[in-house]
């Protein structure tokens, strides 16, 4: 077993700390954040860390860093107070990855990576047109993080748009139907494959595979 | 395609709401969370908030809702100052998804759902001993956020403990060769298959497949 302790975490070599302290949480969910400025400049960007922050209000968290050259995002969300988080697919990951890339200010990550804008009425922020699973968010409010500066967004879920078939009878959506993609570190991409849906977990009863809809 | 908006949101029946909401981001990080009160009654729970914050210094957060019943989690960390997450295998999966019970206090879950405590030199909080991939913590911060009641808890990485050769030569563990497994959902675990591990993205150049170690 390796074991690396606080003082040779220090010592490694940038990127590969970088990399190593990225992939340690495990799989994490990936969208692609779409944004608009004030005078209409689209903004799309990859992002994997965003978090369940709780589901009455439907509250949904994730972390900016605004030392980063595009930070126009951060500044769309508070300037127009909406945005939205859309699912990755295989067929066209690496045009989302691809989106990750520095370009000039002005330029459009959506042009610039032939990904499509969606619109729906009565809300600004363009929504990913390839995706199946897009959520469009109501901006809430931003915590600096002093210990690393970054921001944590805060937003609430007001729109939830989800190719037919996706939402199971339970509420849960079908991640595996809806093709929805995975990250882990900065770089390597998966697709889950299910294993197993469980019941409600309690005191002295044995843990059971539930019988559900969902195609295992 | 289906639309749900924020009125409709309101007006789903509870468990199917809190069902769709949580499975909303898709794939989430999961993982065991271990901590150790004052007096060394050991505490695990199944924990799916967790996200990455910053890798310079070595910063995790994760979400903890102190209105549940075994709240001993938050009350742990603080006073210990010390905590772990640990990565969940498909052959004993089910015995993390029991941790989620409502057990008495001062019952232990490792004990109640047979998992195995690990413990390293100067570090009081239990690892997970049937894990591949563990990481030890120091509590930094805790965030409360008024508007659902919930704690951001912030911790920086002080431990790292692989399994032998999970590793990569770049710093990125192989979560593939780890079996780490992840949810979506409340309930809904999943096993992930390796797609690519992209370059670098930058302007004008095509995004392009890495040529490395990881076993595709």
């Amino acid at each position: 077993m390796t074991n690396i302790g606080t003082e040779e975490i220090y010592q490694l070599e940038k990127y590969y700390r970088v990399s190593l302290i990225n992939s340690l949480i495990g799989y994490r969910a990936l969208n692609l954040l779409g944004t608009s400025s004030a005078d209409g400049i689209t903004n799309l960007c990859l992002i994997s860390s965003v978090f369940h922050l709780g589901a009455n209000p439907p509250l949904i968290g994730l972390v900016l860093r605004p030392q980063r050259e595009h930070n126009d995002t951060l500044k769309n969300i508070i300037s127009t107070g909406q945005y939205t988080l859309n699912n990755v697919l295989p067929y066209w990951y690496m045009q989302a990855h691809q989106t990750s890339a520095s370009y000039p200010s002005g330029v459009s990550e959506f042009d610039a990576c032939g990904i499509k804008k969606q619109y729906i009425k009565d809300f600004k922020a363009p929504f990913v047109g390839q995706s199946t699973v897009r959520i469009g968010l109501e901006f809430k409010e931003v915590i600096d993080i002093e210990i690393n500066g970054t921001s944590i967004v805060i937003g609430e879920v007001v729109h939830i748009l989800a190719e037919d078939g996706l939402i199971g009878a339970d509420g849960t959506i079908d991640h595996g139907k809806a093709e929805t993609m995975t990250v882990a570190g900065l770089d390597t991409y998966y697709l889950p494959q299910p294993i197993g849906q469980l019941a409600y977990a309690k005191p002295g009863v044995e843990p059971h595979i539930l019988k559900t809809d969902v195609e295992f």
